[in-house]
């Protein structure tokens, strides 16, 4: 299993990627990991671990860097030197199994669409995320790559969340829900109408609409969204969970009682922390690119890093790029099958597969 | 002040209704309330709380009721003697000032808009909610009302939210943000690109884009989206605010130390539930239409009812149709001055004023 990490990617970075990469290095034995980055910049750091001769690791060097603020298209413009850019360049060569950056997101995308292409049968690449619910987890699917879909979008990122939902909850047939704002079919904007009708006639385990509260419930495996409103949800649950710490020091500093029943239950807070928290997961797949690629919180930790790089490896072990070509195959036949109107009518692909400028989000 | 009460309108109408408006009747002596649902079943309970025969009081009677589980348009078609109905045909014939009802959302905004009518310059309603900062409160706008919306439906919601957070907040010039995938202009979907362009060009203190995380720490008073995601983010702020009790509740009960923490602090848990609680603000008005109507949490207890009917009084003294106007009025003219090419380009008004059969949500 070939790695390439993105050294320069995160709001860290270099220091906590190499950190993460080093814990990678020896917690995973089969992997091979190519560094890629400022090779000058990078040495310090690489000495400091005691990685820098390691077998296993591999040194790519990248001149510049793109910044988190950067445009997405800055990768694939002014900066085609930079070290997420360079990433995808191994990706494409299959040099790599795998890439992992958690640096810009929107440079990630871009990058993996133009260099590495779709898969076949897939129009638009999806970040897949995942959240807790109160019994479990669920993935949200698109998190963020894609602002303007169509229905046939929505359905690839239905089959996307599928395969990896197979891979991260282990059952063979997850639920799928479309992110609405009713339960019944006819409840919805234009696009979640079309989309509701492409879902119930696909062999999968379609349950019908969810809604932004019932989700947190474990109502679904798979939620189903376009990566416009999946972004806000990922950044809404985000800012919901600070601002709850925020509140909840506020409340247990009033006074003595409650201080010490804070400090009683110290262990507690950090426990309801790690819900919110990323780290354990690693990073979110960019699917539907022909490769894997697995971003990483800009703000991850070096356990939130060695862990993106395991999940890169696994799904790639899991082979759920093979799941995802054959799924999407069959979606498509089915929707375009003689006599499906409402399919065919729905159906409505963009001649250019890659994503336009303004298709990706950070 | 003149307000009419939906007594059937709500999970545990009409008894906590009729609690909740009794409680108003006391509290606020300038207020006529008309109670309206269905006499033979409300009797009992006007007697029980001692108000069947206030002098402030009037009753009017109405056959049905829409349950909160029935389309919006069951109100217009099947239903029209519901009590949703003649609240609404009451504040048409200006028999009353304002209505409030915690019933069916969808009925309540179909009734409204079209018994009631729009507001001059006005095309579609929209519920304007308020949820939590870390330093106070914003207002989302719209919460619910609309799914598929144009720009100028924006320019309109912003327009809304700004006459409200003046009344909400006391300010007079509230901030403005387009609630958006990244701070950048030329970020975001089809819609929000337009509507940021727009939104530039009016006399508002308009600050850009805000996104999912950073609402929560109040870096504006008013966020501007489409009903479609303001529905999955009020019911999203919902799901998580429930879900962390519950994850609180697991995290606490672990063992003898936290649960005697707990314990020490079951003060400061019940403060921070009502951090989102939504009793204290009674309810989201659904502003546009030509008159008021408040409406109120399905799950409302007595004393958001009470504060429910409090706020309908309030907004109407306060002109906050006046504001409306106006400010619409002048955004117009704004927009489609010769020349203002962009302007006239993303106005596009379709030409029935009135909510279509899908444009609203429950």
């Amino acid at each position: 299993m070939r790695i390439a990490v993105d050294a320069m990617g995160g709001d860290h970075a270099p220091a906590v990627v190499i950190e993460g990469l080093t814990a990678a290095l020896y917690d995973f034995p089969e992997y091979e990991l190519t560094v890629v980055g400022h090779l000058g910049k990078l040495s310090y750091y690489l000495e400091k671990y005691g990685i820098d001769d390691h077998p296993r690791l591999r040194k790519v060097h990248a001149e510049e860097v793109v910044e988190m603020g950067d445009f997405s298209t800055v990768a694939l413009r002014a900066k085609r030197n930079s070290s997420v850019t360079v990433c995808a360049g191994l990706l494409r060569d299959k040099a790599v199994d795998a890439m992992f950056s958690a640096g810009n997101t929107g440079a990630a995308v871009a990058s993996t669409t133009v260099f590495v292409r779709m898969l076949p049968g897939i129009d638009r690449p999806a970040i897949v995320a995942s959240l807790p619910t109160t019994s479990g987890r669920f993935i949200l699917v698109d998190a963020g790559a894609n602002t303007d879909c169509k229905p046939m979008h929505l359905v690839e990122f239905a089959i996307m969340g599928v395969a990896y939902a197979k891979y991260l909850f282990g059952v063979d047939e997850p639920t799928v829900g479309l992110l609405n704002v009713g339960g019944e079919e006819i409840k919805g904007n234009d696009l979640t109408k079309a989309t509701f009708k492409l879902l119930s006639k696909l062999p999968i385990n379609f349950i019908g609409n969810v809604e932004g509260d019932n989700i947190y419930e474990g109502v679904v495996d798979v939620v189903v969204c376009d990566g416009f409103i999946g972004n806000i949800m990922l950044k809404g649950a985000e800012g919901l969970a600070k601002a709850t710490m925020h509140w909840m020091k506020d409340v247990f500093s009033k006074n003595a009682f409650r201080m010490t029943g804070a400090m009683l239950a110290k262990n507690a807070f950090r426990e309801l922390k790690e819900f919110g928290d990323a780290d354990e997961m690693g990073g979110a797949p960019l699917l539907g690119v022909n490769g894997m690629c697995i971003i990483g919180h800009g703000s991850s930790n070096p356990r939130a890093i060695r862990n993106g790089i395991k999940v890169a490896g696994e799904v790639v072990q899991f082979g759920i790029n093979d799941i995802i070509t054959e799924s999407v195959a069959e979606a498509h036949q089915i929707l375009t099958k003689p006599g499906n109107i409402s399919g065919q009518k729905d159906v409505d692909i963009p001649p250019d597969a890659t994503a336009d400028k303004n298709g990706e989000v950070d």
